[in-house]
């Protein structure tokens, strides 16, 4: 009988050093794995399953009763409590608040709408969608107004792709690797279903002035937070989303609507979308003159760079995670860039010496999450997980020493406005130690 | 200037009767259209943006006051409380309880976790994940228990696809149109991400006697439905789901686990599952052989029909909405098929006389939803909206006077026992009157 860990045990597999396994023996079509058959006893590599005669079928209290009432909005189960965001200020405070996915909790590429990242600069907004209106005006044709029932009547367009925080992953500018969870790292990018109106159909309505060359966009919330976006990419693929994931956007994301420019850094995909103004110039207002415009290691400073880039990070196992048991454990992660769709993902159990390609699940969609999976057999010694994605441009993720080089890290830094923490993208290293324990290094 | 209306406007992009429009207008590709530009003013076909002049931005209460604090796991706004599943025994009295989809209120192909439709036979049970244990045994080599921890070991598998009740759309089996809206007749499917472990790749750990040609699925909630399931099946694509788009699955979907079969009728993925028995015969279990096992015209039983066949209906406009005034409306809805992915889906607005061939929103996935779309123009005057899907397969949906003559239709049925009221899969047609009412026919 060619059981599922036999094949794995089977040898013949490897496809880089200290464990990973060619996925291909898993599909049962590696020919060498055949050969091998039976030699070694059935979960001898550690997958838990006990023989039945352990632990006969017995009736839990759940199984002896009537259960509870369906509830018209359903939410998880209680004993999930720990699969929550990750709150910084909970009191809510007069400063920013962020809101982190549990990313170690999750799998697959859906964000459940439960559990999308937020930040907020002026608390949540309790906006009634029947008052809001979204004004376009400035350097168009026909200054309009839109209220959510009129935008309803425009066609409308649905895209799986990621919203990312610029200041996502910024812990690891630190110059020593943070003990933190992939939660705490890398909790601020998320990816969900948006459906709404593309902005290009609204920008043909207003008719557009050849002078313009930027779109001030501007929230409804007490900060009246204000970036400034490229014409080009407005025209491209912007989108006044108004649905998440099938349901109306969550208060948190913006509802009733948000600006959303996939691919482009979070803080420039407007919440609470009031108004965009056509103009000549950007606005140079403070999120884009102050926390996007940080000075460079080469002195230049670094405005006005708006891409997410090519980025993944493995999130099974990562910090946090205990390995109970040498044996078969499946390495996935999450890739993405803000260009376009993953090529591919390289995935490395001995600390970036040797490299083995990841599976990518399908769908492969643009601008969006991607899981990637990798089979690894662990032989209870230690290990250096990496990931490291190329995106379809040919774009591949920078090592962290060739990002540093470009970017800088942070020590003491002399002031606020030079610590770099935005657009980190670099690899990220979980180290795995003869004790199963796994924990954030530089690698 | 050639505005998005003005090009509607342009008017030599019908490609049926009654107002369907060319959608390559929308994108500004119709040579002909470019030689009408201008013709017709902006607007006025209906798309109901106002000029700024008439509506000037003002700040709402939420725009002068800080707003409210993070919650670890959002919800949608209380604006949107009427965007909730409908239960149909919320006193929880000891029957059967159904929750619906809202399909009317929502966009895209994902289902957020809050509104998938749910169906409990005796309650929503509160199961804790660390009791709960899966067992596979019978016609094996090697029976074997399963909890989430040792699950977690496997290969994890990601797959949009939706669950659909059996009795989805009953209500279109009345021999008179019921006035209801979507949810209430087709609001028993859903689509979400489901990520979990193969069922093929367990059953390759217990082996399979030769002899075994089905599998008891057997759930661990009070009624312990059971269901038998094609072997075959199970070495298909049969998934033991653990997340639903992202998350663990909610306790309504099955947590901690559940059966996925692709495709197949909601009732046999069976939730909160506990045992898997491998057999030579099926079960003959109560929902196979009383409410899955109706008598056909013809005499014959409808027994053991798994599939849920290619199907559409459209959710906007549809019964309760209604068009405030003539010009441009976006016909959208839903189409899947539990054979493969959704080749085309045509839309009628004159009951059928005539079709164009509606745009498929990416990504089109096999036994997934697809969100297909159509720009119309409303004249004012009567119409009647129709969707027809067609699969890869070169299966179609069928009409409904087609599925009747098949199948049967109610009026005063003699026993519940040959009721028939399972597997509605033909065109749901939607009249709109000279007021824009919007109701159920049969056209």
């Amino acid at each position: 009988m060619r059981s599922f860990m036999r094949k794995l045990d089977a040898g013949a597999s490897a496809v880089a050093e200290n464990g990973l396994i060619d996925r291909r023996a898993l599909l049962g079509q590696g020919a060498a794995i055949a050969g091998a058959l039976g030699i070694a006893p059935a979960l001898a590599t550690g997958a838990a399953a006990e023989p039945l005669a352990n632990a006969p079928l017995a009736d839990g209290p759940w199984s002896l009763e009537v259960g509870t009432a369906m509830r018209p909005y359903q939410v998880p189960s209680r004993f999930e409590k720990a699969v929550v965001r990750s709150i910084d200020n909970p009191d809510n405070l007069p400063r920013n608040s962020r809101a982190r996915t549990p990313h170690h909790h999750l799998q697959g590429i859906i964000t459940p709408n439960g559990l999308h990242f937020t930040i907020c600069h002026g608390g949540v907004p309790d906006i009634d969608p029947a008052q809001h209106k979204l004004v376009i005006h400035g350097l168009v044709k026909r200054p309009l107004v839109f209220t959510l029932e009129s935008l309803a009547r425009y066609p409308q367009t649905s895209r799986i792709g990621f919203v990312e925080c610029g200041g996502n992953s910024a812990p690891l500018f630190s110059n020593e690797p943070l003990q933190e969870n992939v939660q705490a790292l890398h909790g601020l990018a998320s990816c969900a279903e948006w459906t709404g109106v593309l902005l290009s159909t609204l920008l043909e309505e207003t008719g557009i002035d050849p002078a313009a060359k930027w779109i001030i966009a501007e929230g409804a919330d007490a900060p009246h937070l204000s970036r400034s976006v490229p014409v080009a990419k407005a025209l491209d693929d912007a989108m006044i989303a108004l649905y998440q994931n099938g349901e109306r956007i969550q208060p948190e994301q913006g509802y009733p609507m948000r600006l959303w420019l996939p691919g482009y850094e979070g803080n420039m995909n407007v919440k609470y979308l009031r108004r965009l103004k056509l103009t000549a110039e950007p606005a140079m207002s403070y999120y884009e003159s102050r926390t996007y415009a940080q000075i460079l290691p080469n002195g230049k400073s670094y405005r006005f760079y708006f891409l997410q880039e090519v980025k993944s990070f493995i999130t099974a196992p990562s910090h946090g995670h205990v390995l109970k048991e040498p044996g078969y454990y499946e390495i996935s992660g999450i890739a993405y860039s803000g260009t376009g769709r993953i090529a591919k993902v390289m995935v490395s159990a001995d600390g970036g010496k040797s490299w083995a390609q990841a599976a990518l699940q399908e769908p492969v969609l643009p601008k969006a999450f991607t899981r990637f999976r990798m089979p690894w057999r662990w032989d209870g010694g230690p290990a250096v997980l990496q990931s490291r994605a190329f995106d379809e441009s040919g774009a591949k993720q920078p090592t962290r020493a060739e990002f540093v080089a470009l970017r800088g890290e942070t020590t003491k830094p002399p002031s606020v406005l030079v610590f770099p923490s935005q657009h980190f993208n670099a690899i990220t290293s979980w180290a795995v130690d003869a004790k199963g324990t796994v924990r954030h290094v530089y690698a």
